[in-house]
């Protein structure tokens, strides 16, 4: 493997992350990759809008073309009612700005994962707060008296309870319904564990192999569904690899501080290089830890605070005539 | 509507319910239905098997023809661990029965109803307990060591919760994985009180629309899927109509006893008609209690128990390399 | 039995309900009560104050002297936050106004009933959705910047799971923690099919032995715990004995309208007393249908709203500094 | 700190941890502490016996004196039926060995923790495991047809659910039903990760303040509660400094192998003192990721089956009628 695809290999499924591997290696920007920042200080929530212009930018980041916004606020994870409704605010928002669509489009939320799983039950838990419309609409569309669009949502379990991949059971409600729209929410790793559960990234490229909590085997996007896909994605846990990395990157970083320079162990630390590290503390990790998460010990609640922001971000989103103050009346 | 049609009218899915009511206005065996009854009297287990023959069968009985298979036990209630591994047993035997099945058949256990609602939940729990390889023999055939067949399960949700039809999710998802027989359980309506959470009956011809507690509203049947499907069902609930019209029927026969067989009561209770007396109360209950079900206090812990029963005995029915011995250790 | 005790024995814990009795059998207003009624028909709430103001009353009503208010509307199990928030505030006045209490009265809100089984589960419920403060306040006051009362909460399951009278773990906790008054909150049982989770009672006598769903055999009151117990219930089921008996009384009524005054059967009826044929019913149901109850299909979720509404009628009226505006905030 | 207590500081429930801390630095037996080990290597188990025999040993372990087993099995944790029964035998003959009883002995079994925390819910899981027949045996005794003592169990809560510590619960309910023994199950902190979901601890010195994942404010010990109080707990977390103190162990293992004896980090990673380095990984970790603890992605399944064990051990090791063949039927 060539030494600037190293990056590749290390567990992430944020953009953000990707970027800030590749320019930490080499100290430039990222060519064909538009990055645009916006803080709002003062309410703690930070969007980030990776853009993968081309194919020379989706070489360099390991991504396929396309948008891929991050917001950011430490407060998803904490109690607070007031910033989760302006968390939900700016979700919604860049919802509606990733995709433009038509004002009857058929929606297809999929909440991917396993119900039994805490931290792998994100996507199953969105899809029982979503607002669904489809049946109404077909059946009683008298009785509906908001401006509201179709919308259907499904959490099709994982495969080790079902036997069947999740892309085939999607495949075969795609080509029944024919949305034009699928919505995938899914648990993703990160590579830093101040991310975790603090972090939302909305892609309109879809959801590819071999991410997440759940290592799904076959990815759901428009080539293999025919039907755009955004994703929405939540790292809700850290391997256990990488908190060790993350403690010694800090570790690293005060023995240089205090190292002479001309020390043996300044030199060492020095010549370690990112993935060679991760590598290495996988490796030792492995025989005696096995496949070990780590989460905050209140998971169960910060579960639920997160599946209650995208869900309601979705539900404004996409049906016009529901707003915040509604979104306690519908649960 | 002609007086012989009105038995239909009366709500209940189980075929020895049909047959009594047909047998007892008409006090003639029903022509085209052939009926063995099998009584295990010191386990109190007895299997009927009902079996329409031919087209005059099915309009007496005002259902397909096929074999509707039905074990009842006041014991599957109860928390008596010895007598649920015989009922496994027995239902396992009629599976086995009711439907040839080559030794690599694929099969779909499809669980029907709602997680949320708990005399409505039997289909998605005997899901989570069905041991499932389909994805194993596909990915890591090697690794399984005993004989067993390919079998996937789903349960996909009301219409309520995912706004789309049951049926267009399971035809969606046979197109994609091609199984040979389809297992599908849900929870019945009964007509008669002591039936609920006693009986469980295996069916043939699939499931048919209207029935049950969920009100589906199309069948999964060989014609609309185009593979077998057998119904495994179970009266979780009565409705509080039934509760009443079967007290007064008790009622009405004390007093008959009792009467002076040339009184106006007496010859009055006589007239009463079982469609239109149980038309009365439903229509007299209306407006008062809306739709109340019955159930007994333990409910939860019942279906967790017919979950067990089911489930089991479709492990042991369908994977020849497992038998009762085996079930405890998959869970 | 003498006739005026019957109605005694008729299963209800509501006082209306035994005042309706007591009067339709009497045919008078019941000496040594005191009856208010206020209506909010655009609200569709009704208050009901009982109080019971004397021995003669006490005897008349089989219940303790004391207060017994009733806030009733149809809305509280429907999916309606807008009248669960008006409900919430009626709710919470009745019990500032049953009750005076000093600023720093330490409360102790008991929940009921047995977690497992939904309908008994309004208890543990409510006792989950309180805002619990007394620990907070005993160890880092300075940290507390609204106005709140030391409370405290416990749920301390039913007998058949622990092995204990409820009663003997509450008066331990009572001696340890001293609270100046118990809120205990149970699930009732009524003799009214319409009033099944329609209904809050709250009584500041105390729960009294053998009421409710759980059969408590012991009461928690100010006898017995020597501190005010305000008890606080609501009928989430009827018995099946109930639902009949209901029913009968409407056939019943349907059937005299169209007699001959003359007829046998007129008389019959007229002289059916309502205590002979409630014991009627419950002789002719118990062999076949033992101990089976009447719920709405959706228990889960009306459960769900009452404990909602009961735990956050006491979160505004004992913090004076929590009002109705807060209560999303703390769950 | 003297050298000597530093030990201390390090947070484990573990005898047999702060035991090998012990030895470590000493590399002596340590006085007035008694070990015996017994290994069924076949079947994957091993108990240790710690003895702390005298104020020595227990000035040494910094625990008092008393018994302290440990079961280890890697086995409790998997999904293995058969491995787990053999567990449940041995481990119930340690609860019957570690504290003589007589005949009728009264037993409050006591699940400590927080049921909404999967780590935290081991306790009150057992305790809804456990066979409770005191009240049969008050109020029924001809119908109990076994061998049984009187078993009560209580899950009371942790503080911030109830607002009212837990050691104050017990207290009141211990001075109520007057026990002769408690036994209190507990989820505990380790220091390696290892012992993980792998390690049963049984203690005939009770429960100490300030252990576990919950913090527990007061203890409860036969000095506090004047009855005799058996801990059982496992470490169902491990913190993560830990995991990063463990990898770091072994990073350092292999490159102390791979180091020139004479270099300048070789020295360094010798120098090392045990507690100093996991103060040092502490101090880092804390800004960066908070209060994180590890577990295995499926916790849940884990926690299930340590209760079944426990449960189970408690089952026939106090009640003489019931043995292994049993305890599936009383669920």
């Amino acid at each position: 493997m060539p030494k600037e695809d190293l990056h590749f290999s290390i567990r992430t499924d944020l953009a953000i992350e990707t970027r800030e591997m590749v320019t930490k290696e080499q100290d430039v920007e990222v060519p064909g990759v538009k990055v645009t920042v916006e803080e709002q200080k003062d309410k703690q929530i930070t969007v980030t809008w990776v853009e993968i212009m081309n194919e020379e930018g989706a070489k360099q980041m390991g991504k396929p073309i396309g948008n891929y916004v991050t917001v950011e606020s430490p407060l998803m994870k904490e109690n607070d009612i007031e910033a989760h409704e302006e968390i939900i605010r700016v979700l919604a928002k860049q919802l509606v700005k990733i995709k433009e669509l038509k004002e009857d489009a058929v929606i297809l939320v999929v909440g991917l994962g396993n119900w039994n799983v805490t931290p792998d039950a994100l996507g199953p838990k969105v899809v029982s707060k979503v607002i669904v419309t489809r049946h109404l609409l077909e059946h009683i569309p008298e009785q509906i008296d908001e401006s509201v669009r179709p919308v259907s949502a499904i959490a099709p379990g994982v495969m080790g309870l079902t036997g069947i991949e999740t892309s085939e059971i999607i495949e075969g409600i795609v080509e029944k319904i024919k949305p034009d729209l699928i919505i995938a929410i899914d648990a993703l790793a990160s590579r830093k564990t101040s991310r975790v559960n603090a972090t939302i990234q909305i892609a309109d490229t879809g959801v590819h192999p071999g991410s997440g909590v759940g290592n799904r085997r076959k990815g759901l996007t428009e080539e293999t569904l025919g039907v755009p896909v955004i994703a929405i994605g939540v790292p809700t846990v850290v391997d256990a690899a990488t908190l060790v990395n993350d403690t010694m990157d800090h570790l690293i970083d005060a023995m240089i501080k205090e190292s002479n320079k001309e020390s043996e162990l300044y030199k060492m630390l020095q010549r370690l290089d990112e993935q060679e590290k991760y590598q290495l503390i996988r490796e030792i990790l492995n025989p005696y830890v096995g496949d070990l998460f780590v989460t905050p010990k209140e998971i169960d609640a910060v579960i639920d605070r997160l599946a209650y922001i995208i869900s309601n971000a979705i539900n404004i989103a996409f049906h016009p005539g529901i707003d915040l103050k509604d979104i306690n009346r519908y649960k």
